[in-house]
């Protein structure tokens, strides 16, 4: 992996002289191209041994383009705010939007390498966190970001000499501190670490750049160099690169699914109603007040046909919470500051804290849902969009997030029904508008849309629950009844499935 | 001030059962028109005496009201991002975009409140805050907002009752805790604190709703009720609630202005400038290793003529500094996140932390420049923004921020030649716009707008610098060495006038 960058490249001053002017004009104008096509955000990993040149080569790029337009993400420990939410939630937050470029000094690399040279990360779990973080970066390549993981080397001796040059130097001598001598003792292991996360993440997506440090002008031309072509290339081909993606399958042949198989004559009295209404209620406020839910989070995503009852059971919810402790977020388009970042980094930046809860009134699963059945989205985009969504999850689990989420199911004659009783009502908010007429013509391609999604998204995690919701007292107190269950088990560490084990061992992982 | 919520105000169940159907629609609506429009945003303090309803008021908002369009903004200890920022940072982050809801439960009053009850806080720290409180809520009121600050009141007596009452129903019993029997013990002092407080900051703009808290149906129906009033009247008046301001005095009367004395023709010759840059930019880079940086901050704010070198002054600045710490902002048209908020509320997002620097290139002073010169605001808009903006800056650096701003002048001669050399450069980056034609013709409006800025908003804590930038050398070694000069001064603490003082005493303050 690292042969090629132990050869001893180097580029000498004259040459050097004569590249950089045109090297920066074409830097700055690829730049500037960047910035008004507004399509591409560019991600610059910048990693490395200590001493092979990494703050320099920052510092280069800085000088020789437009720093308005870029921004040094730097990541030390993390905030209490990023402690109490998923290890990724850090590097979403600090995502470059289109037209912009971040460099990363410190990535989601970092972490990994220093536990395993540590040997606080046994390999199966760092198989999984490579395998994570391999999603991650074919995510970010999807939404067409340009990604770039540059790893500065030296070997041994190289570096040796370097901090020593770098102690002789009274400009620079404070950036040699006895934690990187020892560094230097344990370079053996850091070569093994690194090379085989670097292998294991050396995909045709996100391949690793490997540029020897040892000389200045040879290190800086390179990484400008490899920078402008991506830079030109991405920008001529403007085209995302689409990593393979596999349809759902048929196998409903004889016409049964998931929804089709539900009783929708399901119904609750309402004096049953209101008897079990008041315990789960009183159930739901005692588990978000117990001392166990401060180290864990609670989300509950609502999805459903049209007027089939989300909100009203989102009030049922809400009203056994502390108005303090909840938030509800009601997902409408996209705002600009949004649609310049990845699908599901708006729905990131409603994480909530530890014992804290989001509800979600339509989610991220609009994507398989809406838009694909209205095609506001390629089908490729569709179809990833089902693994994108369980990494999500996952990682919200991981952190300690319980996710709860609801399909509500009327059938065609009770949502005409309750179309014409809103249309007869007065107030504005209940209108109905051409849109949901149209949605009614879909019907079909919703419910396939909804089985697939069922199917491929359902996780042992964060399980969908069906909500037969023609009679709203049956659903709501199902929909509490299954907040309350699961809320309970996951506190009492009786969760089933691969979340079970994962779940303490997740927090135990990230959360030092 | 609460003479009328001691009386013993009741509503019987009968009247509150008749009027809450009408009043819920009624609120549905308004709410439904307030998203609708998408101009106001709505702030509702909920704050008074313990066991008076605060919480009960909140949920019966949330039951009355479309959930989707609250938020509730609690505060309780800040994080430590929170910390590393002025005190009104956490408030501007949580503030409701337009179209919305926003319930403060705990505010800005929160703390002032509690620290004159311990007697953390003298009388005359105590007058700065309330000022500081009054004039944000000025502003956003200035700004288009709703702002609704309700007290519910308590007798002594009546909270004793409450909290027994309370204490004795298994379901509420956990909320009355030994704190808020400590509290009631210091219910005189409370009384006499929030009367001072309430009193100070019952402005014409904003004023306080005393509600009386012991009859459960007579609080939430004055509410309800208020609220709606409220609501309704601002819609349909749909004017924002203009604060009187004064236009700017004329002294110039002899032609002579801070602008037309500087003298443009200073100049520094290469091999100066390169030996002055290395000396300057080396101290900048000592400066902020320094230990002491780390409890403070750097915001510097860069305006000026188009083709001042700005870019150029903002790259030597840039060179000196650690790329991990610091950020350019450069400051384009507001985003639709943006345009929902009050006009400052993007540049507080770019706050940085402690121990970080930010630069602005183009900054909030262009509201008093190209706004207020092309028309893109209202003169009251622009008026109001002197004040606005240096209370802006005080709070920035009561938390520690060191603020430093220039203008860079050049002659309308050297700017038309810059234009032309601009011209003839291929790079698009420097393709000279229409716009920047323009802008030449309204020279003299520019320049007016200039010297009234300086002479509004140049304080001893955030002075202006003017910049003579025909020059470029000149113009980049005086920003370099006033940055450094200001940097250690305050490291120093020798900084003279009003921040002296209050600096150290701001940071002990607010920073528990």
């Amino acid at each position: 992996m690292f042969e090629s960058a132990e050869i001893g490249h180097k580029i000498d001053k004259e040459t050097y002289r004569k590249a950089v002017p045109a090297l920066r004009a074409a830097l700055l104008d690829a730049q500037f191209d960047l910035k008004e096509s507004a399509k591409i955000p560019v991600i610059v990993l910048v990693s490395g041994q200590d001493g092979a040149g990494k703050g320099e080569t920052i510092n280069i790029l800085y000088e020789w383009m437009d720093p308005r337009y870029l921004s040094t993400l730097a990541f030390s420990e993390p905030t209490d705010e990023e402690r109490d939410r998923p290890v990724m939630w850090r590097y979403w937050r600090a995502l470059p939007p289109k037209g912009r470029t971040g460099i990363f000094a410190g990535s989601w690399y970092s972490e990994p390498i220093r536990q395993r040279i540590e040997d606080e990360m046994p390999l199966t779990e760092l198989d999984a966190r490579i395998d994570q973080i391999n999603r991650f970066e074919a995510m970010l390549v999807n939404e067409g970001a340009l990604v770039l993981k540059f790893w500065f080397h030296l070997t041994k001796e190289a570096q040796k000499k370097r901090l020593k040059a770098l102690e002789k130097d009274p400009r620079t001598a404070w950036r040699v501190t006895p934690w990187n001598w020892a560094r230097l003792k344990s370079y053996d292991k850091l070569q093994e670490a690194a090379g085989h996360i670097l292998r294991m993440t050396n995909t045709a997506w996100a391949p690793w750049i490997i540029v020897e440090g040892s000389d200045d002008r040879y290190r800086s031309l390179t990484t400008g160099t490899v920078l402008l072509d991506a830079l030109r290339q991405r920008l001529a081909t403007g085209d995302n690169q689409d990593t393979p993606v596999a349809p759902p399958v048929r196998t409903n042949i004889d016409g049964c699914n998931l929804l089709s198989e539900l009783d929708l004559k399901r119904k609750l009295g309402s004096k049953s109603y209101d008897k079990q209404l008041a315990y789960w209620q009183g159930r739901l406020s005692e588990l978000v007040r117990d001392p166990r839910f401060k180290q864990r989070s609670l989300i509950c995503a609502f999805e459903g046909t049209d007027a089939a009852g989300k909100g009203g059971a989102i009030r049922r919810i809400a009203r056994a919470l502390d108005a303090r402790q909840y938030q509800i977020v009601p997902v409408a388009a996209p705002t600009e500051e949004e649609r310049a970042q990845p699908y599901l980094w708006r729905f990131w930046r409603h994480v909530p804290r530890h014992g804290r809860c989001t509800i979600f009134d339509r989610t991220w699963y609009g994507r398989v849902l809406v838009e694909r059945v209205e095609g506001f989205c390629s089908e490729h985009d569709w179809l990833r969009a089902y693994s994108e969504i369980n990494d999500f999850e996952h990682e919200l689990s991981e952190a300690g997030a319980i996710v709860v989420k609801f399909w509500l199911q009327i059938s065609p004659e009770e949502q005409l029904k309750r179309f014409k009783e809103r249309e007869k009502i007065e107030f504005k908010r209940f209108k109905i508008t051409p849109d949901d007429w149209r949605n009614r013509e879909k019907w079909a391609a919703y419910q396939q849309a909804v089985c697939d999604m069922v199917d491929r998204t359902s996780t042992s995690t964060a399980p969908w629950t069906l909500i037969e919701a023609n009679d709203k007292n049956y659903a709501r107190i199902k929909i509490l009844k299954t907040v309350c269950e699961r809320l309970e088990a996951e506190l009492d560490g009786k969760v089933v499935g691969e979340s079970a084990g994962k779940k303490s061992a997740g927090k135990g992982k990230y959360r030092k």
